[in-house]
């Protein structure tokens, strides 16, 4: 996922775009991905207005790790439900209905989190398989409170709280079936998506820099991260 | 608030007497604090095991920002009291009872979160004397999941909570009042204990490079945020 079209899109664009440590973001995401397996059907979600500035950007990089592009919606459900509808067309160009089974997963990232590893995927990619759905989080570090509209708060507990990463990994009938909803506001993730459909969704354990890049802060931590490699 | 004597000391030792931006983290906090009003009483509450370290690094930067020093407790909770019963010590020294008036406030801060400013510390003693008990939040941008025991877990709405920050700002006689109370684990701020006593907490807009130094990343985006000025 690099982006829809929606409100969020005018501040994430350039980021994503940017070299870190001397590579566009969003090639270091999918590079990861290729290394984990090859084999893997590779779907970049992009806002409609990248498109071609993408296409421009894999020629001048000579990108090769094969992907395909689809175009983002209003919201990330809607550019997720994109990307999931690419799979189901290739998959049946290829003559490969869904399985349903458990070794038929899809793995849905944040594009702009290209710090992850070749072993943090494949711990997400096998826990999903043994439970079916799966979130990797890490537990909050800071204190958490709850505020009501007139500014009063109440301190939580932090210690049930996970702040949620990607790549979330579900079997793909799950996913689709859970995506065929009506969209609501709440939905900020795939987990409470599927969740919503009625499925259990299981941790795992987060990665440390698997840091998300929004703010341009994070491109410094970012390239820490990867000097430190 | 420099660290205790308990588990986390181990960790968070060295980072606050690291020099950032060429001044160690500590100095950093306090001069602020002084910048902001001169005639505040600043008490830091240090480790045992650091009290003279300190003292040493003191001479050795020629730190003139007068300041008293406290020996820490088992938990923050016990430090934060230690350094409460300074400035009661202080005030019966002084012959200065405590006032219990909108103008009698005590800021608890984190020593490691050196990059506040005199226009952020000023917005939060307002507050507080405005609504008598503060603390600093900014919004979750992560997505939050809640995860029981077994490992299944549960999408939460981010939008109703928030990530809290120090400096907290109290009436002087209200956070006295609360410390009174017994220890509980659930204390991981000053405004969970003052909420504990009854009273009601308010919040105040955080400040987004106010980071908390704990891992040797922080003090990366730290020296990011000081070079930005």
């Amino acid at each position: 996922m690099a982006g829809g079209s929606g409100t969020r899109m005018a501040a994430d664009m350039p980021k994503q775009f940017l070299p870190l440590a001397g590579r566009p973001v969003l090639m270091r995401t999918l590079e990861v991905f290729y290394q984990y397996d090859p084999a893997l059907c590779l779907v970049m979600v992009l806002p409609a207005a990248h498109l071609i500035f993408w296409k421009q950007l894999c020629r001048q990089w000579s990108f090769d790790v094969p992907h395909h592009v689809v175009e983002g919606g209003r919201e990330r459900f809607f550019s997720v439900k994109n990307g999931l509808l690419k799979i189901q067309q290739l998959r049946c160009a290829a003559q490969q209905p869904p399985k349903a089974g458990r070794d038929d997963l899809v793995a849905v990232h944040d594009a702009v989190r290209p710090l992850i590893n070749v072993d943090f995927v494949g711990r997400c990619y096998e826990a999903a398989s043994r439970y079916g759905s799966i979130v990797p989080v890490l537990p909050m570090t800071e204190s958490v409170r709850r505020v009501a509209a007139n500014g009063e708060s109440q301190a939580e507990d932090r210690h049930g709280f996970f702040r949620v990463q990607t790549p979330q990994v579900f079997r793909a009938d799950v996913l689709w079936n859970a995506y065929q909803q009506d969209y609501r506001p709440e939905f900020t993730d795939d987990a409470s998506v599927v969740e919503a459909s009625g499925e259990r969704v299981y941790v795992v354990n987060g990665l440390r820099e698997n840091l998300k890049i929004t703010m341009p802060e994070d491109m410094v931590l970012a390239e820490y991260w990867l000097k430190g490699k």
